[in-house]
């Protein structure tokens, strides 16, 4: 499948020889630059972050809450900046959804249909159902949460029995699923040890990997453990791209030159 | 505190001699009435079905996936709808968001202060870092997804470990946060002990019951078992009420009496 989501992305990442996906997650009150101050030139300066990174980044990843902060008019800028992108890079759906298949399907839709991205991420908690509506098309790729880096991971994620933690179930499941080549995980930088299960569970799983940079994970191991064999780790940086320096686009592009040097050089 | 999500929710449920709350997820492909054919007849339709019920209704609850498939435009109907419910009935946004700290905080912004909800439900797998934006306000509600009435809520929310599934280990999250009063689960109409288990570990919680009607939980035992004591079981019904005999609202208001004079006759 020509046009399957894997090979779309292991393409993209190829002739970028980039594996950066940067978060678009961006927040009026922390943007310092005096021009921006609304969502007129909130759209333009992200536009112009775009043009400033777009030929060493293969994924663009904004997360929704950004956006729906704004109301419906965060929406409309949410779709001008997928449209913008415009099938240059990957655009994936930070959503986090889930819901029951009749939901899911209708979420799916929206997401793929209507806003055109190329991917989402989806919570796993109630289980396949939730998962199947967004897998149907193989050119759509789908992020499946399975460990995250944020403190209350704990909570649920490492719930331990039959020998594995919740987490690896996740990893399991998604496996399962992958019949269309087009099912990622998200695994936070974390410790070593429980990114390597994931790993074990699921080698052949291309990882989304937040939690470098502003959340202080370890960029070479995660790197190293997520691009092995055929899997992809794509690397996301949100805060420390888009708040870079003196946030002018110099010192945007700057910073992901700089993240892209590193890791391909840990590649290498 | 008086204006507090509990009380009001009380409150109202007493006042409209009620615990029904109508899942407003309207699709425009299955409504059966010749004039409902674009957004702005199916805002009319929903504000008909609103006027036909609010009396019996203390709840309504719109999913968010069956207005986010219409774009930004969908979004202005889910604002128009809220605005119109005004305050005469709670509205709880159905949108199982969750993600870390800093993106839950924004998520809370959009749905409590942008769009006006009264509470929300929320998906526990990052655990309380992804909850506790949400819960700060003690005038607005959350619903956490406990157990579900999925066929492949079996793939996660029954792992067990240390005497407890992962679906009871929600329940006991959700109340140790619940110093504001304002925290429920959602618990699908399952098996009775199944349901038992969440109401023995958390005896005070409020529940929020789908899975009655077309997906065919038993309404007596989700009653019985969720309103004890203090606590609150609201019972949602969507495509049973929504989409009743000939899709009039004479239809639809005598689905909603129905169910509301089933689930009184259960509780005296």
């Amino acid at each position: 499948m020509k046009n399957n989501y894997y090979n779309r992305l292991k393409k993209i990442c190829t002739t970028k020889d980039s594996l950066l996906c940067i978060g678009l997650d961006f927040d009026l009150d922390k943007i310092q630059c005096n021009n921006v101050n609304d969502l007129d030139s909130l759209e333009s300066f992200i536009k112009d972050v775009i043009d400033s990174t777009i030929d060493i980044c293969p994924i663009f990843k904004p997360n929704f809450a950004f956006y729906e902060k704004y109301g419906p008019q965060g929406m409309v800028l949410l779709k001008n900046i997928v449209d913008y992108i415009n099938g240059r890079s990957i655009v994936i759906a930070d959503a986090k959804r889930g819901d029951i298949g009749n939901t899911s399907k209708n979420y799916a839709s929206s997401i793929f249909d209507y806003y055109n991205f190329d991917a989402i991420t989806i919570s796993p908690y109630m289980g396949s159902d939730a998962i199947e509506p967004f897998i149907k098309n193989p050119e759509k790729g789908v992020y499946l949460l399975c460990l995250t880096s944020n403190k209350s991971a704990i909570d649920f994620q490492y719930k331990f029995s039959d020998g594995t933690y919740l987490y690896e179930d996740v990893a399991n499941l998604a496996l399962s699923l992958n019949y269309n080549n087009n099912i990622g995980l998200v695994v936070g930088a974390t410790k070593q040890e429980n990114m390597k299960r994931i790993k074990e569970v699921a080698p052949s799983l291309t990882w989304l990997v937040p939690g470098i940079g502003a959340q202080g994970g370890d960029l070479e191991q995660s790197v190293t453990l997520s691009n092995v064999n055929k899997s992809i780790g794509i690397i996301n940086i949100s805060r420390s791209i888009i708040y870079a320096g003196n946030q002018s686009l110099d010192a945007i592009r700057d910073a992901a030159l700089n993240f892209n040097e590193k890791i391909n050089k840990i590649l290498k």
